[in-house]
């Protein structure tokens, strides 16, 4: 079958792989309608996130069920399901606290030997482990690219709101937005945020949070301060989600956020870095971290996309067939795209 | 000044009654622009709650502040504030833990000498103790009609919904769509409910329902538990919010939640009455009860209602001068009304 | 090889049954080394729980291992083990929630085919499904008699305890002091109650409660309200725990508690009652219910009885053969025990 | 009357000093019988927190109500009172929540200008604002020198403690046994914690902890992280105190800790330092700071403290008069001492 392969900083090549087969009775082997090229594929594709060459890339995909191992309960040969991004054993110590994401035995989908060998879903099939608890069927009626979003790009916007301290009625921030950054607007909205600021530097962005009722906020030609104070009669907002993962972005996060309020930081951090904690032990505030848990959350993301109190339909910007990977990537790459759809 | 005064079961009277003085440092006193009509007084009209002839009712009040005590810190006078239906101590064991609903010397405007002897705001002017607890400012743009709502009936749908342990992206239901019915439809979707079931009899009121967002269903010519099961693959909600206070009601409410859901039991309940406690323990529920904790959630209200996502304003039916207080009762006792606003 | 199996009421028969044998990739089949005799087992000893005649009853347990399905990852053959009292699929609904006890195809050993046709532990062998959730190491250096009170009494008092609302320094009442009551008095103060109301008629298990730390209340010949007001400056417990199942009781535990406190109804309730709602409502009170979610609490109540923090040794008051289980479930009928260990 | 007084850094002098009298109506004064010296005095002391030559410090204190003003009703003259270290207005937006510790017009005792110009309780009187949420009765039978430790260094352990995700059963560490990491220490036991791993340099404090029940841990001639994961299969600690405030001790709590765990940082962060946000991220913890609520908790710590289930006793290292005082912070200084309590 053909698969989009990783095969160098920059180089991402279209080729023919082995077919999966079902190896454990948890397992199920899903037909590929619809893959989505993610950020985190940028850091495979810049080599910052190290993997095999040769390895199948991808981990947003929504497909059709062609066969499953005799323990898979919850889904069935001929359903159309969508998929998380990773999997989980469902009875370590982490999956038995609904820590799913951190999971023991976890596996990521196309990020080679790190993260469990588990090939990607860039490519016509794929093999999913622990289906029960990664699979979920597409509510009828819900497009490929939008279904696709609730395993990934807007489980964790979801992931970012809920666990951020926000109650209905309370303002927050989102620095940061891109796909996840809009996604946690909408998030925010939908569990009752009564206003959102969202800051970015890039107009396009800034006009599609505010077309999602979020107050626009240019980074360096506005002032988020002066804006969280005025939302906020003067304490800052009551969270605080740092969609960017970047020190600046965290110092900022810090400085928007009331009081006893939250920092977000779902941006990928991955080394040290310098965080004012003087202002945050003053403040007595709180900070949560770390990617989603997307398999806790996704029957609520996907009940909230089927009602359209989430919508992540606007975020795609580009459909283009696996075999235009290497564009996609480019493309991608040049900032010129939200979501692009890959498919097969 | 004119009041309007309780005289006797179906009487009463639009009278002179002094006017109030500040008695403590910490009261306001308020110049009533508008004021509601609420279930609540029905209670005291149909003589149910028993008051003193001759005192004042009323307890939703929107004006503007003419005095304030010394120790007033939160609002000056010239303010145009709304004011919570209850006062609280701010020091008492459960105000320190935020239940300003179960103060222990919690006074209730309207009610008579059981409930702390405190004039009510069906009048030209009322008495505001606690006024740093008690009112709030209006927000720039907002109506006295719908400013109203916070300090009791949209407080007390916000409070059962966001005490009803409702997730984003949950089902719940709402049974009874009275005022205070349809306000937690409101809420719900507010806080994330992707799905609201609304059940009354009454066409108007599902009607109103379905034009928030809800599903609306006919307690009697439609099937409550099948709309339940149809909406959560079988489960039956997650939330259930009694706004009607019947035993029936209770029964239904324990019929349509999941294993581990919630009821939110925020109708009146006055009596003992059967509870169908063997469902309730095999499918490991939680109940909650109680009039609303309105000044602990005002602001957050107030928030929601500024910014649109809350908006009581299609609940207001009429418009009346206080002095047409008598009709006003008449006609909101032939439930011809959902809100009644009254204006000196 | 020897099980204990149901008759008729009143009459249980030690008699040979079929081996067990793996059916499931996930099962274990376990040498028991000691099963408790429960209250539920009572239950069906005196007919109102209907099970198959010749149906092995028995659902405490601890034993070795001596085999595994292929998928089992957490034990091994060999392994010293307790089990919980019921099983969990791991992916389901509730599952994925962590609301393991309401597993939508959880099987209880030893309730016959109504509760999944699980033969019981009171046996030579047992079959364990799900075994990764099921069962767990006994911790070195902890009895038998001690360890299999985790799966399913110390599990069902951490469970009452945790999920009461209580905060450490708080008071609780604890109504009914059989095994289940006398395991939650420990985990309450475990969990930092400041005081616990131990209430009951039988002095033998008032003095137990008292020896854990508690204040002995005989239900009729002292006032338990009178306790509840002088331990908590008249506002009455913060949480009150009804280990019996009775309507008295859940009487006596709304008056008890004060207001926006919490009733946790861990006593097995089967029919509607009476409920004075009325009561409930004005003090705004909160409700649990149902059994308890012991795999959810196992990993955590073992350290607190591998630290020595909960230890039900106490509740041990007979060691008896497992042939002798007729005159167990007699001699425990009567009220004369605790706790009966059977070991074959 | 007399009072300490700080003069210059490393001078502190006892001297004749204006009686206090009442000011608002919500004051009381309280005749001081004992009064704590505290870290926070040494910061003083050492000139890094900047106050006037001249002012009164000292912020924990046990005494008599000599006065109250006209609104305070929950102590009266005559009453033998502890205090909380700062006052709270009841009525901001923080107060509202019940966030005490972050009040908009808070005011600390003995801090100067900087904190609201409130002198100091290591005096023979103090005026108390606030006197209804600053002030509760000392349980009969309790101490002195222990009751002072409620409105401080046992409210900080608890908060440490009751803010850091602790589950009972979990397994904790606490790093730092100077008051606060020994009170936290207890707080965290009697929470429920199952374990706990105390890590210090100091022989005396660790052989303390070790009397509470901790694990104790040499920082530098033993290895935390392998007593981290000796007692966790290898997970590490559910939650870890930092009771120290320093980027090596907040570098050493995210190493201690497992994934999705909890950072409590209590200890004083003043500046901007380097936080290893990567692995913070990759493992998905949570981290609380900031001061402790003690008003919020102090009820709960009195409980506690009065059942004897927090003890702070054994920390009290000496006994001083009041006209002692230089000599005593001197010798607080050079570390000689846990707790000084000094007594006009």
């Amino acid at each position: 079958m053909r698969a989009v392969t990783f095969q160098a900083p920059g180089e991402v090549r279209v080729e023919d792989v082995a077919e999966p087969e079902l190896l454990e009775p948890t397992d199920a082997i899903v037909r590929i309608q619809a893959s989505g090229v993610c950020g985190s594929d940028l850091h495979i594709y810049h080599g910052r996130v190290k993997i095999e060459p040769g390895f199948t890339i991808g981990h947003e995909y929504v497909g059709t069920v062609t066969a499953i191992g005799e323990e898979v309960r919850s889904v069935a040969v001929g359903d159309r399901v969508l998929g998380c991004f990773q999997s989980a054993c469902g009875h370590c110590f982490f999956c038995e606290r609904g820590l799913f994401h951190k999971c023991d035995s976890s596996r990521t989908f196309g990020h080679g030997a790190a993260l469990g060998s588990l090939q990607g879903t860039q490519a016509e099939q794929a093999l999913v482990p622990s289906a029960d608890l990664v699979l979920r069927k597409v509510p009828d009626g819900m497009s490929d690219e939008v279904a696709l979003f609730a395993g990934d790009v807007m489980g964790t916007g979801y992931h970012a709101a809920a666990e951020s301290g926000l109650h209905p009625g309370d303002t927050a921030a989102v620095l940061g937005l891109g796909p996840v950054g809009l996604c946690a607007v909408q998030a925010a909205f939908a569990m009752g945020a009564a206003h959102v600021i969202a800051v970015d530097t890039v107009p396009e962005r800034l006009a599609m949070a505010e077309s999602f009722g979020a107050e626009p906020v240019h980074l360096t030609e506005q002032d988020p301060r002066a804006a969280a104070r005025a939302a906020t009669e003067g304490r800052g907002v009551d969270a605080c989600i740092d969609a960017v993962g970047d020190p600046r972005a965290l110092e900022l996060a810090i400085r928007l956020t009331r009081k006893c309020g939250t920092v977000q930081a779902i941006g990928v951090y991955a080394e040290r870095c310098e965080v004012h904690m003087g202002l945050f032990w003053i403040k007595a505030m709180n900070m949560r971290s770390g990617h989603a848990n997307v398999i806790g959350h996704v029957d609520r993301v996907l009940e909230l996309m089927a009602s359209g109190r989430l919508d992540p339909g606007p975020l795609v910007t580009h459909h283009m067939g696996l075999e235009q990977a290497p564009e996609a990537y480019a493309l991608y790459d040049r900032r010129e795209a939200l979501k692009i759809v890959l498919q097969p």
